[in-house]
């Protein structure tokens, strides 16, 4: 099997790892329960515990490149550490990625988990062909990542591709980061949800607020198969969804001109209820897309927007890429 | 001397022609009126006359490298045409660059004049030790050029750096470019103008309306010495100026995390009315920002806003530098 590496992806419910091979052959999954409430060293020990297993058990049958670990929050490349996250407090400024390299003896790369999967996407997924693009991650909130000439782009600190807080309403609803109107409020499966309870308040829906009467049940999910059937409060939902895209999108064709915008994550899963509108707002926000969309210049030369392929296996997959690419980022060149 | 460029600025008012050395010496500038309206043969012709006369002029001193010019407009940079420019429409789809390089037997790159400004800035002016920045251009629109790894970012189809067309207002002022409120209609010297007459029209400011029954009188330098002087309407449009700005400055940020982003153009000289607003509008936007912003990890290793340093040259001596990069472009390069 030759060469292989390790790919960790820490999400908010599940630690998973994955031995991949040099052609991004998947040999061997693990997925643990996250537990990041019980610590960080108690995450860290699991962690290591389980990457031990899988190099015990790949020993004999190849040379173990290095280990890529995505994580939320913003990573400080350099110092291979976690300056801010929501999800992980008990990291912050705490040497992970030092820590996991001495306790296993084996190269580490701590990289943030939406950039892990544009990186996953690039390798094996809807970016293969392209050597840049951009990737927006729709989750409990939106994560984004740049690939520039292959590469992750990480910018002068290690913090780029925050794209779910470019600003799409200046005074819409206030965000996590401080800001208002970013991206997030209305692109995120946490957004869909607050969006329909904000049709419910405007008496807007009867079969919304059915929906909402069972908490389990009110997902972006039911939204969407309601909306899928028809019904027009929770169509307008995934109406705003994709104008917010659009907006943030076409802010990103206008800035890089890139040739590929992948839109992944479990909220895009939603892509027909929201691909329309988000298509109709790029073209009215950007002339660069006017110019160069599909239907205009050819599917081959044009700016290709479209759904990620790979799931919720891209981050795991572009973790395990990260250590086999040269060891080389923007953040090192210094500045000059 | 040794080896040295020549430089070409196609502006609406003038076309300007510099021969500039290796190290950035300006040997030369010659300053024609840029006479659009006689129609694309003029211009060609007597941008090449007033070319050929500084080639005989330093023929026995040094070797021509060869030639940049920068013009208003989308340029396609593989065909060398300009694709689409509202001050030329007649250049549109012709082969500007072959015919000139047929004319003179000498190299030639087409440009977009923001990103030319950008490369001089980068070049000789405030991004000098950067290896990366972004560059706005606040003159009768709002250009934009980034340019990464000492290079200039084209994009797949050379139309990247259309940072004046970053939505700011969702449902703002509307823009020639068929959007609404994109930071030009908020940064440029004609947003400027424009909100003082909203200002006026508001009944705000007897001040501005007295400067505004002198059509000649009323510019953006004009308001701009009101709000020096402390008049609060013409105040408040700067501030304006200043929060458009931080709210495209802060999604920059977000998506790239450059060092440096640089503000020039005339308009830019109205720095200490709206740079206020500016910083804080941007701390608000961009969480990587206020991680990164000077007076909190130092000037030295800080996300730095600054004025641009070269003035109404910027875009002359980017366009000479041209030339004078080794003939590769990121659009060259494919699609894998």
């Amino acid at each position: 099997m030759g060469d292989y590496s390790i790919g960790v992806d820490l999400g908010g419910t599940n630690l998973r790892i994955a031995a991949v091979d040099g052609d991004g052959k998947l040999l061997e999954k693990l997925t643990l329960g996250a537990e990041v409430s019980r610590g960080r060293d108690f995450v860290i020990t699991e962690m290591c515990k389980a990457i031990e297993s899988l190099r015990d058990k790949f020993r004999d049958k190849g040379q173990l490149v290095g280990i890529g670990i995505g994580v939320p929050g913003f990573i400080d490349m350099a110092a291979g550490m976690v300056m801010e996250s929501p999800n992980l407090p008990d990291w912050k400024s705490f040497p992970v990625r030092d820590e996991i390299e001495k306790r296993l003896g084996t190269r580490v790369i701590l990289e943030n988990d939406a950039n892990a999967a544009a990186m996953g996407e690039k390798w094996l997924g809807a970016g293969r062909e392209y050597p840049h693009m951009a990737m927006y991650t729709l989750g409990t909130g939106v994560g984004g990542g740049i690939v520039l000439s292959g590469r992750l782009w990480h910018g002068v600190t290690g913090m780029a591709g925050e794209l779910g807080h470019f600003t799409v309403y200046a005074d819409g609803h206030p965000c996590g980061c401080g800001s208002r109107g970013c991206l997030e409020q209305y692109a995120s499966a946490t957004a869909v949800v607050r969006m329909s309870r904000e049709a419910i308040a405007r008496g807007e829906s009867a079969e919304l607020e059915r929906l909402s009467h069972d908490p389990l049940q009110f997902t972006s999910r039911s939204v969407y198969n309601l909306a899928v059937q028809g019904e027009a409060a929770a169509k307008r939902v995934f109406e705003n969804v994709g104008r917010a895209l659009g907006i943030g999108v076409g802010a990103m064709v206008n800035a890089l001109n890139l040739p590929m915008y992948v839109i992944g994550g479990g909220a895009s899963s939603a892509w027909d209820a929201f691909a329309p509108a988000m298509f109709e707002e790029m073209k009215f926000r950007s002339s660069i897309y006017q110019l160069t969309s599909p239907d205009r210049v050819g599917h081959d030369k044009g700016t290709i927007v479209t759904r990620a392929l790979l799931g919720s296996d891209a981050g795991l997959y572009g973790a395990a890429r990260l250590p086999m690419l040269e060891n080389f980022s923007q953040t090192e060149e210094g500045r000059n």
